[in-house]
């Protein structure tokens, strides 16, 4: 097996932070798609038995799961390059504040967008603005959510951007009238290579919402 | 205002691991009880003006929320005595994802334990054992999640020994009998200190148990 492996699925926004972290590290690694809808392999059942999902970071066969985990470990692994996290406890508190703020709260009601209808739908997009919004405030004039590097909560958040059009074709929404100051924060990360590498053609994002309505029985 | 305050509601387990991990580094603290059902304080959400949830923990006029964010942030700044996570990048990551199980999974199934009724119920308390058990495996022989110390995962998970006898009576199943290493480890926990003094008399876990259901309107 190689040194560093990455198990992972195009459109997953958690597999992105682990793409983005190891580019951004300049690591060398293996990577392997996981048809995680239809037919998990052998080896991601292996690596991560507990919850067997994407992303998995195996480094010298030892696996790491969880995406934000996976972020946090490669930063402290490769710590010569590029940190994510600030070297102060109390900013790295309020970054991992943001982290929790985005797994818990915006990823969750993120899901609720594809599997909700009629009112219900309606108000899952007002809750979804809001969280965006609160996270706009977080970012104010600055250039990253990591100040003027691009950092933890960065890493963490940019794989909505390849779904923002989706959001907005599903959710009825307009991202430019509603959250322009994180339209231009998107922007200015996909002028990195870590990033345009990780992050699909949005266009091909939308087609994967249309499979997942799909399975979830929300055509 | 002094040094370090903590904002804490008695029954909350989240509140219970900021309270331990205190105590576990010998921090002087002033404790501020909050009511968080009829009377959020303007500390609090001035403080906490995102979630607006206890507990935090504000160190030197500056608040940290969300408790592992905290337990992780004692743990950093007050680092010469017990560190709770382990010195070895791979290890702590091992550490962090136990956390966000107990974190995503355990606790957000855990409160739908007093929300549903019936059938709904009935699966949700099969689920619940079902990551107990999940729990109770990685613990497997050790004397604590820490290994043969009292760690981060031990101070995240030992609140709900308080809860369990809650769990028992309204989720009708036996800790003795699904999870009784779980019980073993929780006893051993409880002769720490830090433990007896965070961890509130079970009886009075269910007395505010039964205020939840009415709130909830699942009497």
């Amino acid at each position: 097996m190689a040194e560093v492996i990455l198990l992972n699925f195009w459109p997953s926004i958690f597999g992105m932070r682990a793409t983005i972290a190891l580019e951004e590290k300049g690591v060398k690694y293996e990577y392997i798609e996981e048809d995680v809808i239809n037919n998990k392999s052998p080896l991601l059942l292996e690596m991560n038995p507990v919850n067997k999902t994407i992303p998995v970071l195996i480094h010298n066969d030892k696996p790491v799961c969880e995406s934000i985990n996976i972020v946090h470990y490669i930063d402290e692994v490769w710590s010569d390059k590029n940190p994510f996290l600030p070297s102060d406890p109390y900013e790295r508190s309020q970054a991992l504040f943001w982290a929790d703020f985005i797994e818990t709260k915006l990823c969750v009601c993120g899901r609720r967008v594809w599997i909700t209808k009629g009112e219900e739908l309606e108000a899952t997009n007002k809750e979804f603005t809001e969280l965006l919004k609160t996270l706009q405030s977080e970012l104010g004039d600055k250039p990253y959510f990591g100040g003027d590097k691009f950092g933890f909560v960065d890493i963490l958040m940019i794989g909505f951007y390849s779904w923002f059009p989706a959001y907005e074709k599903f959710g009825n929404f307009s991202m430019e009238s509603e959250c322009s100051k994180l339209m231009v924060w998107g922007k200015r990360c996909m002028e990195r290579e870590s990033v345009a590498k990780a992050l699909p053609d949005p266009e091909k994002v939308i087609g994967y919402v249309l499979l997942l309505k799909k399975l979830y029985g929300n055509e």
